[in-house]
């Protein structure tokens, strides 16, 4: 990370982390451990960032940004613990997944209660146009889990999908962070839209270059590697994998894939496999499009600091190596 | 039921019923057949009924009511299905839960969409006072879910608590239902409070109810009986119950209501006594006092045709026996 991203995201985290610890204190006492566990979990507040930055872009210098950007972070969370659920995840950022601390009721009852707060705080701004944002927001995030659950073990799946999965399940949020900021600093609509395509192209970025990462060697992310291939998930560098096997091989891959009979060492040799192809690097390259994309949308917004700000966002994306 | 009050429900639910379907009929393939599952249960669609009504009663009369009050259905529908998981209920309303019928992973997830369809089918009306609303009941709804988790198997419950928790549980969601229809038919403020009064006093009504039946006989209420003694959820006749028994006997019945060691033998002594010493029809007297104050409310409203299909939901309500 540059160090003037680092210096102005050490500037903007106090206020952002105090909007959140306010918003977990508002929430049932026997919830409140589950949501601290999952906000504490080492995330690096990317989406609330960006909703500040997105405002104060703008010339917006009102304090009330923190609360609004501490929602987005209040829905990626309640997310992230569904998911846990749902993955049945053991470890979450290298510590242990919430499911498996708490018990499964009020894992599910805390996700539920930091959307339904995050959605009243979203409410209280009185603007309709931020209401709108937020459940368009969830509702695509809900839908894109799903869709990414209905593909898991299949091979049918067209790169049309992965990004309609991806679109979902990721890009969305980020994108809806960048746009609350620009919504509530009262951007016109031409710099909405290049707001907006900034957050959608950098959250595809985003995706792409996590599930490129899955395939990384795990002493250099620190998390378990190719556990995409364990659960099903034909990732770019997967699906070039696939692409690159003959036929009879194919056919004995996707036996494996589909019925979920990959372990840990065929995943690990898939792996490595990728890793000498190149296919990892080759879907990071496709977020790089995506990235430029997003270069030239924020070209059309003001020359304000933080757009300076947002360009370092863009090379942390496509750098980021865990 | 009386016969005005099911001519009026025989002609508002195909409306509620298409909307409801058409909403279902936009939520991602793999979450359709959940979502009708729990649509179809059998609910009698109460809620887009009051919405219809609170709407109606003040002179408001286009067609757009039906969406909205079909989003109370959904979050009602998105709440069973996250219950059905939490109390790992087997069946719900005699039919199997959902969960046993499809994956918990779906199941949580069909959640998540219908609760996000509706919070969005909210915002499209471009209201924010229906946005708060509609995040406001969200909020109170999980709220009381997790607190009445909170304090399961535990007898330190005092009244004020199960009151707290059915009011988020049930009581807010009806009062919501009405406050839509009024707030959509730009009801004045004096109209709102005694419209939004009516709601939550027949919700708390409706729940309190629903406690006294889960001692009626099985073969009256086709549903298993005692179920909330072997949930260890002190509701008003097993409080009474547990109040009037002697120290050691209450000693006795308190470890082993809070280890969750009452079997259904055991819980079905327990609800015989209760119906003998009359403690679940003393909870439907509480009942009547929620319902009088629904009814005080009621009479400060407009005397429409439906106000009295109103007063007639305080009568079913009371009378009800399944």
């Amino acid at each position: 990370m540059s160090t003037v991203l680092q210096t102005r995201l050490a500037a903007e985290l106090p206020a952002i982390s105090r909007a959140l610890a306010q918003a977990v204190d508002s929430l049932p006492a026997s919830v409140q451990p589950i949501a601290r566990h999952i906000l504490n979990a080492g995330g690096k507040r990317l989406r609330p960032f960006l909703t500040v930055l997105s405002a104060r872009l703008f010339g917006y210098r009102e304090n009330d940004i923190y609360p609004l950007a501490a929602t987005m972070e209040m829905l990626h969370a309640a997310t992230l613990l569904h998911d846990d659920v749902l993955d049945e995840a053991v470890t979450r950022r290298g510590k242990p997944a919430a499911h498996t601390l708490f018990d499964l009721v009020t894992v599910i009852l805390a996700g539920d209660a930091l959307f339904s707060h995050a959605n009243r705080l979203v409410a209280e701004y009185g603007d309709c146009r931020l209401s709108a944002c937020f459940s368009e927001a969830t509702l695509r995030t809900a839908v894109g889990e799903i869709q990414e659950i209905t593909y898991r073990r299949r091979v049918d799946q067209q790169p049309e999908i992965y990004n309609e999965i991806i679109t979902g399940k990721t890009a969305w949020l980020i994108r809806a962070s960048c746009e609350m900021g620009a919504l509530r600093a009262k951007a016109d609509q031409r710099e909405l839209e290049l707001t907006t395509q900034y957050g959608l192209q950098l959250g595809m970025a985003f995706q792409l270059v996590d599930d490129a990462l899955d395939f990384a060697p795990p002493e250099k992310t620190g998390k378990p590697s190719c556990g995409d291939v364990r659960e099903g998930k034909l990732t770019p560098p997967l699906l070039l994998y696939r692409e690159h096997l003959a036929p009879a091989e194919r056919a004995a891959f996707d036996l494996r894939f589909c019925s979920g009979d990959l372990d840990d060492a065929a995943a690990q040799t898939v792996g490595a496999r990728i890793r000498a192809l190149g296919f990892d690097a080759q879907s990071r390259r496709i977020a790089d499009t995506h990235l430029e994309k997003a270069r030239v949308a924020l070209h059309g917004l003001p020359d304000a600091p933080e757009r300076s700000i947002l360009e370092h966002i863009i090379a942390h994306v496509r750098d980021r190596e865990e």
